[in-house]
């Protein structure tokens, strides 16, 4: 069982990360293996021709990585990304994006998670990241 | 409905890379979007302390994500990979490595495709992959 | 020689992307292999505890990688990542934030580089990306 | 300073790693920041068509970067990688394979570094490679 619910989760994000609020962040679902996080883009996260901007899927996925490994270890904001990996698969269509993420490894000093990021349709990715935090001593 | 099958990927794999016969790479499961293959670690995939050496890990991730697009597009021996990303999770024990691997996008050009390798426990990965491999033209 | 100048870029950036503008990006030089670009990090680009966000650093270094490109093959807008890879090295002060990046291939179809991002002690980088763009045919 | 020298490193490579033996690396330079490493391809190592594999460059950057770590913390056998990405670039020819690589951190339990590999023409590398160490603790 995770320690923190998705209700905490928005809680924590919006409290101490006033810089993400831009991407609204819903979380859809959390366990303690995975999560599911939502955003609805903006004119702010498009790009030319209307596709959603390359940062702005990367930092979903960033955030939605640090919110998996704050519900298994609770509220720590130290926690730090270390590596982010993408790979942009199709034109995201704007509108509702979703997150699906799992945890691949969760050390005593690294965490590593997958993300699949959907846009429209639900069987084919437009983006999938691998990211790995560290997690501070002494938590 | 994949155009090989789990006998001619590894038929045409003894024939056209001698070099990977270390391995001894089986194809346990193909279709059109997933692939499971397997390897029993010998003498020469090891590291001091008996773990599977990371190479033998990242040769059989490549080995898998190209049979996994040759099972869709047929023996184009020329497919070649354009990158690889691999974090590894976990101390691998010797013996039977699985690896199951997942197409993330098959283009005109480029194909994606992501693998979690097993050793032992079928829970926790040792490693995770995603690869990309160019696909020549005129195919 | 690139086809375009420095000052080509700026007004190229600015024209097409709009939502890039909050970088307030300069270019310092561009020639037919480096590039290197500045930024002064504002509010919206820090994290709790005042250092600069991951995101900023991946949007910076993937507009980098844009432009450099189009330096070498003109104004093609619709040039797209296909994949970015960061590591994060150290915590990065707000203030001027510098990217040098290395033109590794220009192929037909793909184009590879890497970037240094620096923030106040120009020895040792706070980040390292690898990036991909696809460009399109018939340039 | 480093605490090994080129010498030192060859030879506790060839104590150690018996497996890596058929690379036949050899330390060209290294100081406290870069190292370049040379083998000679072998039939073994090379591809239908005559090309150097992928995994014998990704085995060749990943013991570069743990020579030049070693060469910085002395011979600590427990350093493990914990993740690589690799980028092809170019076919490389067989015969002499040059790998130069930097180290972009050396903290207390993470080192990062990137490669550039070389096969023949000095000036265009034929992969470049950035990988994570995790260094033991208490060493």
């Amino acid at each position: 069982m995770p320690v923190m619910t998705a209700e905490m989760l928005e809680t924590f994000n919006r409290e101490h990360f006033p810089q993400v609020d831009h991407l609204g962040l819903k979380v859809a679902h959390v366990d303690d293996e995975t999560i599911e996080i939502r955003m609805t883009t903006r004119e702010r996260h498009l790009r030319p021709g209307g596709t959603v901007s390359g940062p702005t899927m990367m930092e979903l996925a960033d955030a939605g990585m640090y919110l998996l490994l704050l519900a298994q270890i609770g509220p720590v904001a130290l926690a730090v990304t270390t590596s982010l990996n993408i790979n942009f698969l199709r034109k995201p269509e704007p509108g509702e994006m979703v997150a699906k993420g799992r945890l691949l490894k969760l050390g005593k000093t690294l965490a590593v998670g997958e993300f699949s990021l959907y846009a429209g349709d639900p069987d084919d990715p437009v983006a999938h990241v691998t990211a790995t935090y560290a997690i501070p001593p002494k938590r």
